[in-house]
């Protein structure tokens, strides 16, 4: 949609909005569908092709108005997971479909993603543990399990632990910064054999610092076999897995028990949006169900969000996806991630033919991790200068001892003069950094 | 604001949207305001009287643009809270200024509130008995932890207490359903006898079942006496304190170390929006804070209020609270409240002279709660036409063990005519369901 569709289209909207409040007394107080009326009302999956915005918005009188907030808002929302879900090509087991028990939820952000996954299966080892054992007390149970990251990991994983009040431990990565199958397993004999009880693992794809991508191949059937709970972080680079030739990075997903990815982040979706889905919604409710007077509903069975995540009350964030989905269509998504790939590649190019310069890290999405040949204090000068210039900005991070910058593409309107400005700028303020050295 | 307002502003609305869009590259990457450069642009308070749209509307190019979305996102939403505190009258402690050591942020419900203001007064009683006990463990103390709330408290205390990990007890309610003093002291007594280590209380002003005011004036010096976190929970009432007349229903908020209500329930700010305010900005910053290189920036002490909260990213909230209290000013929100306050009191008097009904509950605010004299069943029944008919729609609570009915007025566009209507419809089904009984 381009400036002057987005003009009308808005100004449509507007008096959508200013229609249905003068006229809110001849609508229905309460809606007459039946849980579970949404899902025949549109198609299985997201189109292919981009509809255009009248299809859409048409739709907003047909399939949503029947039903209000509620239920509205959840079916909307469990289709429009099952829609992604199907995208990414997830394993049928987390979706909802009609009949499923896994399905997805929109959180706020991947750190509450990752604090719901962990705090689910904190309940489930717990339970676990004292259906053996009735006489071990929870905080018993709760000093000795033990969570796993990636040294690479977000620090919101880090903080998750220090919520849920369990011991959160970092893997160490290899030399791609991914955590390998033996260094989890060295790890878990260690911990086990100290009388601890290793019960989450969080691996991440796409770390933060250098969109790194832990082993779940190797990891995901260490963690089945000892029935540890796998979550997966892909919190930017899960958008790329629409891409059957980016989708290999999430083999292994069959072994996880949860995975988080955040559309708002590369899926042309307003923040807040981040999608995460389980195998087993029980376990996921089974942690947060608390049900007074107040809340009960005479359609329990046709779910109800609130129990997966921390907040009571939701926004209807999945009018978002579906208008998104619809409106580019699964092939517009997919040549919106391929440009940005290609641009990141396009700056990596730039640098590679830069002798000054070296890549950090491999460039697998649209994060180039670079640095000048030298020393940490050298790169920290030019970081500063790069963004006093307020030209661009970029953001560091620390590789192996190094300090590295981080270039990321990440504009709905990034275009190739950009990376090419971009570069140009960067270049000549290293040329002017280094003139200043003494020879 | 009118429908007709409402076209014309919003339309304007699209424009600015499209025009930013469309002239972005003319825009500085990267803001050059110093850190504090907001407050002093707005008011200290919110106005008295109502300012004009094109008033508030063009303060973003003045206010807003100069700092993008940091620091600018941060800093208003600073100011806001302080200005909504000051319409509240709380008391200076809770303030930021510039130099206060408390302060106000924007959670997305009460429920994240309540579990923020937990899980700090968890980790504070933890260094506190460390710093005298380095030896114990934390896992060793959280087993010992009890924090307790009204036996009318929301849902979301419980659930709090359940994803903190620690014991959460109830206390019994006098016959207005209000936890008076002596109750928590007996309670406090016998758990301390018992070796457990109470930590944290949290207050109810308006429960959900009953609009009931726990008694904070007896409350709060019993915590403070022995160092236990006093929160306080208004997430309804709370609008209604912005109001002389209600004020001293918030009396006793001197002892509380938070407070938290939500101006998207009744002041007109739309979901989500909730309040909340410490006394002592670091304990809350103290439990959560985790900066890895990638988040850290030149301007750690401007604030960041991802600390405050369990998701990192956040949305510029502040901006919805900035236009509502501008546009209606301090006298039309509390003519608001007036408004809803008196045609609560009119549902009141037209139950009361009706001999087949009885109210259950001293009428304070927005909320009746009401029931026909007579059988469980008998109100369960009615409840159940009620909803069906889908005039209006109740949801029922327990009190005392009895099946109670709530009116609860909340739409903005709310008049004496749907209160009448209302009755008139309550009433008449009524009628239907008593005849059929046997006499």
């Amino acid at each position: 949609m381009d400036a002057a569709e987005f003009r009308r289209r808005g100004k449509e909207m507007v008096d959508y909005v200013a229609d249905y409040l003068e006229n809110i007394e001849k609508r229905q107080v309460y809606p007459d569908v039946e849980p579970g009326y949404l899902r025949s009302l549109i198609p299985e999956e997201a189109p292919e092709e981009a509809e255009s915005y009248e299809d859409v918005v048409k739709d907003i009188e047909r399939v949503i108005m029947p039903g209000a907030a509620s239920p509205a808002c959840t079916e909307l929302e469990t289709v429009m997971l099952d829609w992604l879900g199907k995208m990414l090509k997830l394993p049928a087991d987390f979706l909802a479909g009609t009949e499923g028990r896994g399905g997805g939820v929109i959180q706020g952000t991947a750190s509450e993603a990752t604090l719901i996954a962990l705090l689910a299966a904190r309940s489930k080892i717990i339970k676990l543990i004292q259906a053996d054992h009735p006489d071990r007390s929870e905080t018993d149970i709760i000093s000795k399990l033990v969570a796993y990251s990636s040294d690479q990991a977000h620090s919101s994983v880090e903080r998750a632990g220090l919520i849920a009040g369990v011991k959160m431990k970092k893997i160490p990565t290899d030399n791609k910064f991914s955590v390998r199958g033996d260094a989890l397993q060295k790890v878990l004999e260690e911990d086990r054999a100290a009388g601890l009880i290793p019960f989450f693992f969080c691996a991440t794809l796409g770390t933060t610092p250098s969109c790194a991508f832990d082993c779940i191949t190797e990891l995901g059937p260490i963690c089945n076999a000892v029935e540890i709970w796998m979550h997966i972080d892909a919190a930017y680079a899960g958008s790329a897995f629409i891409c059957p030739e980016f989708r290999p990075l999430l083999n292994g997903i069959e072994f996880a028990d949860s995975f988080n990815f955040n559309p708002h982040k590369w899926l042309l979706v307003n923040f807040d949006c981040s999608a995460m889905w389980v195998k087993k919604r029980s376990d996921i409710i089974g942690a947060f169900k608390i049900e007074p007077l107040y809340l009960k509903h005479d359609h329990q069975e046709s779910g109800n969000h609130s129990h997966w995540q921390i907040p009571l009350g939701r926004r209807f964030r999945s009018l978002k996806m579906w208008f998104v989905f619809r409106m580019y269509g699964l092939k517009g998504l997919q040549a919106y991630i391929r440009k940005h790939v290609g641009l990141a590649k396009e700056f990596e190019s730039l640098v590679r033919a830069d002798q000054r310069f070296e890549i950090s890290a491999d460039v697998v999405l649209g994060l180039v991790c670079f640095r000048l040949k030298g020393s940490n204090e050298l790169n920290e000068t030019l970081l500063k200068r790069i963004n006093n210039a307020r030209n661009i900005h970029l953001v560091p991070c620390q590789l192996a001892g190094k300090f590295v910058l981080r270039f990321a593409v990440c504009a709905r309107t990034t275009e190739s003069r950009h990376i090419q400005e971009a570069w140009c700028h960067i270049s000549h303020l290293a040329s002017e950094l280094l003139q200043e050295l003494p020879h």
